[in-house]
């Protein structure tokens, strides 16, 4: 399909995606590029990469198709590093959680002699490093491609086709209305769920080991997202701020109102809440999206969860 | 163990518990009360109970353990019902998620000659009804027991040993502390949740869809704990509000210094915050409490989660 990809930054995601290209033979060749001397070393003895680079502008040499996996604050430097080795008509694209702000550096920093297409694949676990990465990361999870307006349609439908073959469902999309779906698909949840783990870690310590004990009871669910990479996330927030801060307004407001019905002890209020959020769960179940379709690195489910039984008549006794 | 158990209430929790009785032989007698002729039919065609009656006060007479399992609201009406038929040296416990306003209930409603233990299984999934439940709900999960000042020590531990048959471990402490713990560890997480869910519901329609298909990426781990069941929620925060609104006040702080830092681009706060987070998660996962120990109805997890890979290093490019 390719004849030379080169993967920069050999995270969750690039290393991955290498194991994806490879076992499905998408490209004759994979470099891998990462600044780190230490990830570089993993990788070798890993065995993903046909060469590996600590030097970018090397890595970028002759490839059809450049894929930067490294954090959103990073996309400028990186792009202003490879800019002069690209090759006239290869394609750079990307992994990053954001992309307005993704796609106005890379126009800005990429020459115009190569194609650009933003990418976003919903896919993760909250593990991170060159280990963490399996190649069927991607299968039965959606891809979000951002292309510029300009870009030719042949480009957008060879990057499909690689997406494709490692499993993924293709989504186009304006870089913008990305950024507001997933700030409050992804964004906002992360953000609440850092909330709410630092809130009870700045309890005193005696209340934080009866937290760690009894957190079945709701609290470690958010604890897993909370785990996620911290740079990868700071960088999200620092680069859709706008998107981000309009959500969390909406947020803040309904919790205000949540507050206010507990205070007032306002049970129809808090009844009929609670009760319009089960459909949106049902619906999200029945769209296959409510678990894992294959096994993680840390050994999640792998069966699809069924749909929960009829809700029980409120009025009753349980 | 026991010579009669009455439960009432026949829901995830009831119907767990006389399932685990029935396997591991911990009464002569099993029986089930519910005002829901419904759930009792449904009892009936489980094979569940001995006897089966929707007539509370007459499902307690000759027990000498009644098991309430009914919503924290409804302990009132419950203890007013069968307070007249209970027999003297007889022990009433729960199963409530608030203990204080629960323990002050009972202690009005229920006649001196009975003892009272106020009771907490930290157990569950998001399903509900007589069918939702499971014999090995308990299993490696942490019940928490809340006896008054005056009550004999052999009378905890027999309730002690009846839980532990079912495979819980036990920990007793005050209501006053209970509520706070929970508040933190399982209160403010589905208001959370719940408040999460209800913002993206209430985005416009087309958008909605889009939240669907894409809450992998965050927003799906929230509508898990918001399918829980809303009478149950309901009664919780209304019986628990000093605590949750005590709790929720720093947490609103918290997100108010989150929603500051990204205003101000404070890339520092954001890593600084994320990053302590991930050490809690460890910690739970080191106590054991990071998944299902045994599988549920939904079919979840049963191999225990692997301690993840070390933090990968902010530092450099992933």
């Amino acid at each position: 399909m390719f004849k030379q990809i080169t993967i920069i930054g050999f995270g969750l995601i690039g290393s991955s995606l290498a194991r994806a290209i490879k076992r499905h033979k998408l490209a004759d060749r994979i470099v891998c590029a990462d600044q780190s001397r230490e990830v570089c070393e993993k990788v070798k003895s890993l065995g993903l990469a046909d060469e590996i680079f600590t030097d970018l502008a090397k890595s970028v040499k002759d490839s059809d198709l450049v894929v930067l996996c490294v954090p959103v604050g990073a996309m400028q430097s990186v792009a202003e590093k490879i800019a002069p080795a690209l090759s006239a008509g290869a394609i750079v694209t990307d992994v990053g959680s954001v992309k307005t702000s993704v796609m106005k550096t890379l126009q800005l920093k990429i020459p115009a002699k190569v194609h650009i297409v933003g990418g976003h694949p919903i896919a993760g676990t909250e593990h991170s490093g060159p280990e963490a990465g399996f190649a069927e990361l991607f299968i039965g999870r959606w891809c979000i491609l951002t292309p510029m307006q300009h870009t030719e349609l042949r480009v957008v439908e060879k990057l499909t086709k690689l997406w494709e073959a490692c499993g993924s469902n293709i989504e186009i999309m304006d870089p913008e209305h990305h950024d507001l779906v997933l700030g409050i698909t992804s964004h906002l949840p992360h953000l609440i769920a850092y909330t709410i783990v630092g809130t009870a870690t700045d309890m005193e310590e005696d209340l934080k080991g009866e937290v760690i004990k009894f957190s079945a009871s709701g609290f470690r669910d958010f604890t897993r997202i909370a785990s996620s990479d911290p740079v990868m996330w700071r960088d999200v927030f620092l680069n859709n701020k706008e998107a981000v801060l309009e959500i969390l307004q909406r947020f803040t407001e309904d919790l205000t109102a949540m507050q206010k019905a507990i205070r007032k002890g306002d049970g129809d209020y808090l009844y009929q809440t609670f009760k319009e959020t089960r459909d949106i769960r049902k619906a999200i179940i029945e769209a296959g999206q409510a678990t894992y379709a294959y096994p993680t690195k840390s050994q999640e489910a792998v069966v699809p969860e069924v749909v929960p039984p009829a809700a029980s008549d409120p009025a009753r006794q349980r």
